[in-house]
Formats: structure tokens, sequence, C-alpha cells
């Protein structure tokens, strides 16, 4: 439960790879890219998108398209992905300036915070020409609305948006709003395969067809265009159309567990609304906890602090979520058995950046 | 009073122009700049110094110098002047992520401040190569042994120090520290001869021989090498000379005029250490009063909001202090005449981040 | 006969696939791809490589690996894939120059020729930071008592050497120099698996542990961090160990094509040393011999232009050779037949730059 | 006579500075500043212009002004400053590739050059976006007509134009165009005020409105903005009024030079159209006239090898020349007595490379 990037091939995918079609993807003429790349485009509602080896590629290719000359800066919130887990790829890829913003409400960015934090000083500053958001982030669904929001106020001023789609899957999902509704609102959108869609590698960038012609171009120039690529775009469309539609599944077990865990008197510091749970573990400590799990071959993240994230995805079952209930169940007891008492629930404020500590690895 | 970067040349100055070398800077032989570099090096504790057109560029060499590969990045404050005013300068000239932080005493960076915020994540992080502080900042002095402590968990990382120290000279003044005392603390320095010290065009760069050997090349790659620029580098050593001792003086006016404020019920957001202060004109509106002090020659900055930063230098003297706080006063009485009362002084905690808004131009 | 890109992926490797590894090589943990790594660092005497997504992004890793500070630039032949097929890479990822030089011999670049050319201004220049030779280059092998003599003139200059050595497995084939004496010459090194090996997609970049640690950091920031690629580097494993002896065969037949065709008549421009003919198809046009071709399912380059260029690769058999051959002989055949005579065969200077027109793709 | 970026500032000067406006030209409001940045665009017929401290900083400007997203490539002559004496600028400051081509003439780019090397690979390649001028290259003139069939062809491939106009002001009176003519033919334009025209520092970037807008943006993120620039741009001013037009006479004792230096039988490589002579000093070495001219306060560039770059200015004067050409004479006829001969005049095919080597200084 550490990651939706964890998800394992499974031996049916090779019979898929075996029926690609197996022509070259650097002069575009691959059958099996070809049509994953129009189906996803269809999905979002938009003219076409490109199949790339990893979501950090398709984030960099969307913001490189839509920025043009600097000084120039990208806003964001300062939990994304784009600030945190890609290196810093902004600055070396677009020469480009980023405004980390934390929300306000702690959750996810609204027009508001958008408009009190875009650069607009044209004489000493790079000015934002990018919106890029992020849905979900930390399993946090962004509402409708409040991106019709932003859409509305960048629209006005002239500011691209940039999508980072990598879960967007699960949005979608968990609300019912359709792809296509939220493609809309975006210049460009990055889609990840390999995270909790669970194919083994690939993300997709979408948007115009003149974006794409563009981002295309821009992919060789960063080392990413590949050769005989049907075989992985095959295995995605199949994962798409099938792992997808088990999210809602997915959901259901991360909101038992995190209640069940509510029950045993532990905290989750961000609403469950996907498949993610922010859990500080106390009464017990992350890694008692995680020790244990191990044992029922569970694997949680041993970040540093008292939260760990947990992670849930179509190959982790009932049974897995039972297990590990049952085995954090049985740890609080003891603890209450040897001291007759649970102890006090924590009831100070809990600081959101420890939720999500910078120097710890979440994809 | 809106920068001390509006000082004014004065008639003497184009004597002392004409008194200095005439040789080619671009081929470093020009006496008159080698004796400033050589100069302004010495009074920083370091080896060498390079004479440029700005801040910014000062700011941009030291930092490209110190920095090698990415992924990187450098820790900054979130106020300062590399993050908010050179146009995103940092991704365009060395390819490097940024990491403003807001420090939690909202005065100065400590080290713990940078310890929490620090990237060690080498698989998707660019890791933390550089701290940049500076100071002053705001008109805060950073204490030496916050500066110390800094100094030492940076050493013991294996991270390069620079310091933006375009009003270290106040700094130095305000607290009786030598230049040198804080130069032996930084890898690279910047020093601005154009703001507080009233020169008409300059800054330095101070470090190493070799990083200033690194720094010319840079230099010129950045299109900054000049030709003649004998006769800027002389009148800056004079004003280093003459100015600087001054600032004290510009100091006690400062806190003159902030105490007298304070006394009519204005409040003052940071403290007074140097030549700025933060001020909230409630129960006057900026505009009010700006327009008032327009009729005694008093320039002041009409930000939006309730916060206006006044800036002094020794082309401000005691008479246009007094002036400014007669105006005040009437214009508070006045009020008070009509309304038979004070506005109750607002108690309510302030927002620091309204005390420096980023999209106002604060130099 | 467009490319030795144009390689087939066979159903056996499909089952190759399915017994690798599939785990994360994001994090570098996939035991297939380790492996892959290791095999190759080995084969070229090298402590480790980096298995990437395309032959661009190992070069430009490589690159960007030797080279720390701008201002810097990297020499390179005229005719080289870093200069004419990598859409400016080494601008966008390193900030670097390049100085493209046309060997003197017209084949391949001496150490008189690099001694000539690198920039050594340290005033107004980019100094020469790494030399990048490929081999083999249009086919042509850089002979090794050249490769040492360039190697001491850059290790005397403190300049790195990189190699381009996506065909470097046919230099080694054709000459019987073992890889590995190839690869002590070089800092870095870059090889491909999906052109003349056969592998659907893949490139490696090798050299020191902690170049390769840089690499693969760096490789994040360009977006080519892959998820699950075990099953890709479990065939790319595989080809290398049964294509690359098959090579000699392969240079065979291209020998043979090539002397079968100069006895018609035709010109060749560069020597057939593996497995390119440049071609000067005259008395044919290239039009009318590649749609003679088509009909027996021969597919050949229709450059503009008087010359084509021919690439076998090992699934081109004896029979496809004949049938060239035979469709060729027929051609001129029937020429004669019409006009009595042969044309002349041209013996004026042959311009190299027409070999290889930087306008047309040469992959 | 080492270079016209030699010429001495004189007393004078200072008293034209003194007249100059003082105001801040980081924010636009310096009168003299602006009264030079219109004179100086109307005399090229273009809406603006800006001010900046370098050439290398205005080449810079206009080029990354018409640069917008990679991959780009600017088109230049081999021997032109962007791509020899700017430190690989265009990489760093546009993240562009340069396709550096030699004129097929030997003297200068036709548009049969340009479009025998623009890049138009749109897979693989970086696009030529911009054909980047050099007017005078080694004191050669650029024939207008010649400039039209260039702009003609780039208008229609839409190609943006920059002219590296350092010199154009040697053009424009050796031929008689007007400025203004050259001008109408470029979107940008770099000229200089401190090689030929003889002011301390300085150099403008020309263009439309918008692109000036945008390039003062540049400038700051270049670290190129400065405060009271006032003074040099008054003095720029009175030197482009005052020096250019004695630029005819410089041309004339240029053209008496090289005449009676060919008499002694010495070689020179290019036309003298303008200031500059690329002498052979054959049958004196280089550092034998050097020494002799030294005696006479006459300073000429030692480049190893056996041609020397002369240049002359308006600080040089009829007696300097006369006495150039009676050194030369002495050493010569001294050598005749030796030898009873004269050695015989070379008569091998020169290679124009030779005469402009790389690795040495040339501004």
């Amino acid at each position: 439960m550490t990651s939706d990037t964890a998800t394992e091939v499974t031996d049916d995918m090779f019979d898929i790879m075996k029926s690609a079609s197996r022509k070259d993807d650097v002069f575009g003429i691959d059958p099996s890219v070809n049509e994953l790349e129009h189906h996803v485009a269809k999905l979002f509602g938009h003219e076409a998108s490109l199949f790339c080896a990893s979501g950090s590629m398709t984030n960099q290719l969307g913001l490189r398209t839509l920025l043009t000359q600097p000084p120039h800066s990208v806003l964001c919130d300062s939990r994304s992905h784009i600030y945190l887990y890609e290196c810093g790829g902004l600055a070396y890829h677009s020469q480009a300036g980023l405004t980390p913003t934390l929300p306000k409400n702690e959750l996810y960015l609204t027009a508001e915070d958008v408009q009190a934090n875009i650069v607009t000083d044209d004489l000493c500053g790079a000015l934002t020409k990018v919106i890029a958001l992020e849905n979900t982030l930390n399993g946090t669904v962004m509402p409708l609305d409040e991106l019709q929001r932003i859409h509305t106020f960048a629209r006005k001023q002239n500011i691209k948006l940039h999508l980072d789609g990598a879960r967007i899957w699960n949005a979608s999902q968990a609300t019912g709003v359709a792809l296509a509704d939220y493609g809309q609102l975006f210049d460009t959108i990055s889609v990840c395969v390999s995270k909790g869609v669970g194919a083994p590698i690939g993300s997709l960038v979408i948007g115009s067809s003149e974006i794409i012609r563009k981002a295309r171009h821009l992919r060789k120039l960063m080392g990413g265009g590949w050769r005989q690529a049907g075989l992985l775009a095959k295995v995605a469309h199949h994962c798409i159309d099938t792992v997808v539609p088990t999210m809602p599944e997915t959901h259901r077990l991360t909101k038992k567990l995190a209640t069940k865990l509510e029950a045993l008197g532990m905290r989750t510091l961000l609403p469950v609304d996907t498949n993610m749970v922010f859990l500080e573990t106390a009464p017990l400590s992350i890694v008692e906890l995680a020790d244990a799990l191990h044992e029922h071959n569970i694997v949680i993240s041993r970040d540093e602090g008292s939260v760990t994230r947990l992670v849930l995805h179509h190959q982790i079952d009932a049974k897995a979520v039972d297990d590990f209930i049952r085995v954090a169940s049985k740890l609080v007891q003891a603890k209450v058995d040897a001291k007759f008492s649970l102890p006090p629930s924590s009831k100070e404020a809990v600081d959101i950046s420890k939720a999500y500590p910078t120097a710890s690895v979440k994809l």
C-alpha cells in the first residue's frame, strides 16, 4: 500500500502485447500507439494526445508547449508533483519560475488562492502564464465548480491551464464527472497509465492537434522518442478499458479501511475521497504497525514522523484490507490491555505540511 | 522615500569620473575597476570581486558559479529578491529550482527553517545545493549568531552559501559587525552600490579568485561585459568611502520617523532595524497621506492596500523627516477633530504576507 | 533498407518479455534491468550503465553528466547525430555550444582536426569541454589508433570524451576490436539496442558508478524514468546476445551488394566498412530504382538528389540482396538496350556534403 | 590598431555626461536614455530601441525575442560574432541550436548559402527560425541586393531576420545606403556605440514596440537593467552624431594603408571595404613588424600564424598611417638589402579559415 505505481504486470498482458502492431512510433506510424492516442484524446474531449514514458515527461511537455518566452512562471499547489517530485523540471525544460501556493482551505486551490498569488509585476517578476492544477492531489478531489471558477479567472487573465491528471481517473470515478467535462477546462492534460490504471509503463499528454504536434517534436528533443512502442500502448489501452471501472470498489475499500482505523482511535489528516489515506498511526508507531503488516505481506511507507500514506489499487483486495484492520486492531488492543487505557486522542491542530513532508518520496 | 535606489547623481561625481582610468574592462585591464574590485573584496575578507551593471546580475552570477549540474535547487526566504524580483532568473541562468521558505518567526530564516525545508530527496527532488540569504531583508537585520548557525548547518550538509548583500552595508553599520565577519560566512556575496550607497550604476559579486574568474567568463556570456567602465567604478569607490559612514544617521532618522508615526496611532509591521518602515497608515489612507506629502516634495509608494514601505537614504535629511511628521500629525489631528475620537487601533493578528505583496514592485 | 531502426519485433520476443522481472525501475529495483545494465557495463569495461528509452536520451545524458558550468561547448563531426538529429538537444539540456567539424579526410575526425577546431578562447569563447565522437558514422569505422590519438590529446587538454556508439557493435564486429577496448577510451558511451541489435526499444549510457548515479537522477529530470521496464530490458539483453554475432554476415551482404552495384556502373560515396552503402544510383534515378524494388518488398530511401543511403540488418537476408541486384541489373540493361550505350561514369569530385544532406532524415 | 573597441574616452565627454538627465532607466523614465533610444530607432526606421551594456547583450536580446519554443535554431556565418565570440550565448539564453555556415564566396552569405543550409527536418532537427547576418563582418560589406534576396527568401519561409550591426555604421558610410534601408530588412538589429562610434559603453537593440517591450523585460532577467544610465546614453548620442560622419576618412586611410603595404609585397586576404585589413605580413614576421611599430606607439595584434588584423578608427590619424607605412617599408628594404632579392610572393591558395582563427580574440 505504498503507492499505486506499485501495481504488478500480469501474465495475460503479454498476450495483449503480442497482438499489438510493431511499427516505429518515432515516425508516428504505429497503429496501436495511434489508436491509444486517439482513444484517450476522445475520452477527454480533445483532438490529440501523445504516449510517453512517464508522467514527468507528459507534465513537462504540457507545460513546455504552453510556455513561450521567459520571463514566465507557473502557479501550482505547493504540494504538487511538478513542484516536489519532478527534479525541478520546469526550470530545466522551460526556463520558467514557479509560484508554489498552499491552499487556504488546506485541501485544494481556489480561484481566490490563484488570484492572490499570480505574478503580475511585469517589470521585475516572471509573469504567471500557466496555472497547473493536480486532481486528485493527495487523494483529494478538486470540486468541478472550483475548477470552473479558476478556469473563468484564467481565461480573463489570458493565462493557460494545465492539469496534472495522473489520477484524474479516480476523480472521475469518485464523482461521476465525465473525463471530457474535466478535459474541456484545460489546454493540456497529463494522464498516467502506470499508476492506478496498472499498465507497466506510460503516460499521455492531451491537447489540440497543434499542441500535440509541438509536443511530439519536443518529446524527441527531451529524448523521449521511442521506436516499437505499440506493445506498451496496446496494454495501456487494455488497462484503461478494464481497470478504471474497478476504481469505485478500490475507493470503497479505502473508505472502509479509513473508517475502521479511525474507530481504533487513529486520525486521518485529509478527506478520504478516493484511494488514499493519510494516517496518524498513534497510538501505534509506524514501525510497529509496518512490521506487523509485513508478516501478512502488506507493505506500507515507513516515512519518518508520525504520519504514513496508504494507497490502494485494483490489485489490493478486500482480504488485504480486512487483514490490515485485524492486525491494527490486535496491536491497539494489546496496548489497551497493557496500559488499561487508551491514550487520549490528540486534539491539537495538525500541521498539514507534516502530512506530506517534502523530503520523502510520494509519487 | 520610495526606495534607496532613488538617490540622485550629484555634480561633483563627474569630476571623480573624469579622474578615472579609461581602459577596457572586458579585458580586465582598467586600473580604476581593478582597484574597486580589490577594495571591495578586501572589505569582505575575500580574494576577488567583479563589478557589474546590476544586483540581479551579481546575484545570478554568484548563484551560477556555485551551482553545477541539475537537478539542483536553492533555498531562500519567500520574500527575497531572487524569488520575487529577478524575473525568475534562477531557472533561466542556472536551470535550478527554488524552495521559497517563509520564516517561522516572520522576520528572518533560522537554521531550523532551513533544516525543515531543504530538499534531500535524491530520486525525485532537486537537491538543495545553495542556501541564499538576504541581509537586510525588508530592512530587518539577520542576527550574526543565526547566520553562524545556518553556516554550520550548511557546511555539514555540503551546501554552499550565497548572500544577497545589496544592503549589507546597512546591516554592518547598524550592528557594528564588520563586513568581513559577514563575508567569511559565505561562498559568494552580492553587494550593491546604486542603492543606499548612492552611485549611479553598479553591483559587485565577491568570492574566491577561482569563483570570480568563472564569474567573469559568465558575465560575458550573460552579456554583462562592458568596455570603459572605469568612470563608473571610480565613482562607486568614492560613494562606498563617503556614503556608507553616513548610514547610522539615516537609521536614526528612520527610527525617529517610525516612533513619531506610531505615536500618532499608526502601526509598523516589522522592526525598524535600519532604513525602512513598513507602515500601516490607518487612521489615514495611503492616498491622502501621499497627496499631502507630495506638496512638500516627499514621494511615498502608493501600493494598493493599507501598508506602505518608506525607505530613507543619505539624501533625505532631518528636515524632510520633520516635514513628514508634521504633515502626518496635522492630518491625523484633523480626523480627530472631525470625529472626536481616534479609531480603535486594530489588535488583530497582522498577516505578514500583506506587508510585502508579491504583485507590487519592491526593489 | 531505409534504416537499421526498421527491424521488426518477433513473436518469440514476447515469451522472453514474460520471463522478465516486473519491479519498478524508477526505484532501481528491477532485476532484469539491473542485469542488463551490469552486463553492458562489463562489455565496455565500465562500472555501470543505465537503460533508457532512446539514443537521443543516452547521448544527452552522457554529455550532460560530463558538462558542468557554462560557458562550455562540445566538438563533434559536422555529420554527427548529436549535431543533426537530436533537435538541438545540447543547447536545451546542457546550455552548451557545439563546434561541428568536417573531417579533413572526409571520412572521420583525426587528432589534427580536433586540435585545429577546439575552442580555447577563455574570454569570449565557450571552451571545449567534451569531444563527442560517433563510431560508426555513415557506416564508416573510426580506426582504433586514431581514437587513441584523440584520447591522448584530450587527456592532455583535460577534455572529456563521449562516444555515440549507437553502432559501435558494428565497428567491433567489423574490426575485431573488443568493445572494452573502445570503452576504455571514453568517459561516457551511448549504445543503442533498437538499431542493428533489433530490440523494440532502448539505449544505454555507460560510465563510472558516479557518472551513472548522476545520469539516473538526470534521467528523471528529463522525464525518462520508467516503471516496469524489465520486459524491455530482458528482450534487449537477448538481442545483444543473439543478434550482434550475426553482424559479420550482414556486413558481408552489404559489401556484396555494393560491389555488384558498382559493377553496374553506379558509384558508392563512402567506404563500405559495415552495413551501409551511400549510392549514387545513376544511370538510374532513385525513383525508378525504388519503384522497381518496391514490387519485391524492398524499400529504400527516396531522398531528393541523386544519392540514397542503403542500410542492412539481420532481418535482411541473402535473397533480398540478390533480388536487389537482379532488379537493378535489369533496369540498367534496359537503359543500355534503349540507348546502345552506358552513360559515361562521372569522374568529377563528389561533394561529401551531398552524401548526407542535413535536411533529410537519417537516423 | 588592434580593434575599434580600443577608442579612448576624451575629457570633453564628461561635460556631456554632466548635462544628461539623472533618472532611473530600470523604470524607463530617464529622458536622456529615452531620447537616445528614440533617435536610434528612427535612424533605422523602427519603432523602438533599448540601450544596453554590450553588443553580446543586444545580440542575445534580439535573438531571444524572435525565438519562442524549442526545438529551434539560428543560421549564421561560421565566422560571425554570435557563433565565435559570445561564449555560446544562444544555447544559454535561448535553448537554441546554431547552424554555422561558411559562405561559398568566402566573403558573405548569399541566399543560396542560406537555402542550402537551413534546417527543415521537423522530426529530428531544430528548425531554423532566425537567420542572423553580420554587416560588416571582417570589415566586408554585404551588398544590399544580397540582403534583399535573403530577406525575400526568409519571408517566404516564415523565418525571422536579425542583424548584428555592430559595424553597420561603417557599411552605411562606405556604401551610401541609408541605415533605414538596412533596417527595414530585419526584425531586430543590434548596433554598437563602443566600437567605431567611440562611446565608452553601450549597444542598442532595435525593433518594433512589441519586441522592445519584451526585450526590456528580458534585459532585467539577464541582469542588464541599469539605474542612472542617462550619462552613458547622452555621450553615446553625441558620438553617433559626431563620429559616424568621420568614418569615410577612416576608410580612406585604411585603403591607403592596405595599398601601400601591398606595394611592399604583402598580401591582403579580404577586400578592404571599410576599416579593416587582414594582412599577411610576409616577407616580415608579425613579431618584427609589431616590435618596430611599437616604438612609434602603434600597437597591432600579435596573433599566432602569419596573418594579423588591422583595425582603424577615428582616433587613428593620417600621421599614424604614414608612420606605419614608413616603418614597414624600412623593414622590407632591409630584408632586400640583406638578401639581394625579395622573397617570391606566395601564390598558393589561401585558406580563409586561417584568416580568422577561432581560438584568437577578434571582437
